[in-house]
């Protein structure tokens, strides 16, 4: 009954992400463990929330006062919702009989960074899914870093580490969200040489401020068109350039915050007294980003490595010709050159830290997230299935 | 670095009860799994909440809008207390590092039946109590039953069945907690014909009844002395046994709503209205309390059956005398006649379901629950210390 440890499992990924759109769905196939670790990505979709569903999440996420019966059914219907999808994307491949295990991020509602108390909550019940599926689910990625100490975040660092490093080059996997960060993946180097940060601002502020020109009617900046038509204000980038954020070393992280919707209604003020165009404000901003994490590539790589882009921002061209600019002669590439479809790094991520968690293998995260801990990140629930759980010989 | 399956774990078992007071903490040895399983008690206590926590939890808990950044960090500091629970009841024996797990059922702060849309949220973080221990813990065990059609509860009948049945008796474990309920053990029988249910009102309702006559100043009726004081009105009693609850056929459940606070007051208004005493209020109410149990007990058993009794009622005088007389052949006796101290048979059971779980053993609960699964209940939060977990070899 039990598997055997050569052959490969199949994992599905599974994550809602905080634009709260739908549930990514990756089905993996995953052979061995830590360095000797091969995946294979088999299927990858994103199944869209119902508008309804949206709503509730919406409501649910942030602080404050929220109904308590309605999180508790939200949690169950969220559950319910990924359990969909993971049945969604095995049909193509034959059915969840042959998945051996599902990871599930779940949705983000609530994250306490550890100098706010530390706690992070992700919904979408695990029994649920291991019900409704019949696949044994491993969640609460975040909970055990919080709970030794660390930010809970990031955790795709370990993956892409994983999946992304080379022996020969040196790489940096640039993801530009609603905040940007990258993973450093020195040519040969073991994860303990990994590191993984913030560089400053992402799609968020350039997000606000598409949304602030066009009075609501467009939420980004479509191929990054609008910057591409402006042109830059050298001082305004200058002056955004001294930021304090980017002269702290790191590790560090930051958030929308000091990148987001605060900081883009200021400049916009600013732009509009200064008779300064929309175009031009977008491609200094667009500008901004990409200096942000071309001054970080730069410091921590040398000239021969290649940068991996992906997020919403990998498909904003004034962008990546900006940043393509800063971090010369390093090539600028997309992520789907090693292999993995950008969209699906995420649910890619969540089903090998399923896997690994499996094979009980933990990654030290001092210089990642700050946590004092290297203990295997989730917690597992079974369903159905018989399963064989053996504990460590306790010490005198 | 794996146990031996020979080998007893060492398990702690933690709860806080609807009441709110503390952690109990039972520390137990246990062999072997399902019909072969054998369980000591090493130790036992409760460590009681301090003031501020208590009202955060009494603050947290039931329906309507709380804070969501409150919850979270309630959840966390919570699992920091259950944690030096564990730690407190470890010292004693050598330390945690003796400790080979931990079941924790964490505080209930919802439950929302199935009919209601099921759902039960249990706040104490595992992922704290494993990082603050390094002992591996076993939490969440009323989800799989929820997400399997199931009430969530009751869940003890597994642990009574495992512990208290016998060979040669007929057993049944009268529990007289906020609600009464029983577990049915025919003598020999296998878990399949093991039963458990509700069996009406509990101390909820003579609680509420000492605090109405008191004006607050007492939460209960200690020993019974008040209701021994009273005489039973013979038709009041006659009348409440009519309740629609008691004809209805087992597997059954009520609560406070029905058998608390509203019924309480109503009848005090009753008794005011037509000069009734207070003692013999009680009176009535508590041989009510005992009627149910007894003819429930009549129905599921014969003459030669042992009842056994625990929860707060166990230490109501008035309380046990009419029960003996209501089941009379059969004898009533303390629990901790079968070697487990009343109050330490929940911290018990959970230590013994995270032993359960850690086998692999799940047990059909449709005619406890109603749950349509066997899967085991639970999840598994690792902490550092190494395991093997593996996986049943999926289908075709």
């Amino acid at each position: 009954m039990v598997v055997s440890s050569g052959r490969p499992l199949r994992v599905i990924g599974l994550l809602s992400g905080t634009s709260m759109d739908g549930v990514d769905a990756a089905l993996v196939e995953v052979r061995g463990t830590g360095d000797r670790l091969r995946a294979r990505l088999l299927d990858f979709r994103t199944f869209p929330f119902a508008r309804g569903d949206r709503e509730r999440l919406r409501a649910a996420a942030g602080r404050g006062p929220k109904d308590s019966a309605e999180r508790a059914l939200l949690d169950a219907r969220l559950g319910e919702l990924f359990a969909r999808a993971a049945l969604g994307i095995a049909r193509r491949s034959g059915g969840v009989g042959r998945v051996d295990l599902i990871g599930s991020h779940g949705q983000t509602i609530l994250h306490l960074p550890a100098r706010r108390g530390g706690a992070t909550v992700q919904i979408g019940s695990a029994a649920r899914i291991a019900a409704a599926t019949g696949v044994p689910t491993v969640h609460d990625f975040r909970a055990a870093d919080v709970a030794a100490g660390g930010e809970g975040a990031p955790l795709l660092p370990i993956t892409d580490y994983l999946l992304f490093r080379s022996k020969a080059e040196d790489r940096v996997i640039l993801n530009v969200g609603g905040i940007a960060n990258i993973t450093v993946l020195p040519a040969g180097a073991s994860w303990e040489r990994t590191s993984a940060y913030d560089t400053g601002p992402g799609n968020a502020l350039i997000d606000r401020l598409a949304s602030i020109f066009s009075k609501g009617k467009r939420s980004f900046d479509a191929g990054g068109a609008w910057a591409s038509r402006g042109r830059t204000d050298g001082d305004l980038l200058d002056r955004l350039l001294e930021h304090p954020f980017l002269r702290r070393r790191p590790p560090k992280s930051t958030g929308t915050e000091t990148f987001g919707d605060e900081l883009a209604r200021g400049l916009a003020r600013e732009a509009s007294r200064a008779r300064m165009s929309a175009e031009d404000l977008l491609a200094t901003v667009t500008d901004y980003t990409a200096a942000c994490a071309g001054r970080e590539i730069r410091r921590a790589t040398g000239p021969g490595a290649s940068v991996y882009v992906c997020g919403g921002g990998a498909r904003n061209r004034a962008l990546l010709r900006t940043l393509a600019r800063e971090v010369a002669p390093r090539a600028v590439r997309p992520l789907e050159e090693l292999g993995i479809p950008a969209d699906a790094r995420e649910a890619v991520g969540f089903a090998l830290l399923a896997s690994e968690f499996v094979h009980g293998a933990g990654y030290p995260m001092r210089r990642v997230t700050g946590a004092r801990s290297a203990a295997p990140l989730g917690s597992f629930t079974p369903g159905p299935r018989p399963f064989r759980l053996r504990l460590a010989a306790r010490g005198k």
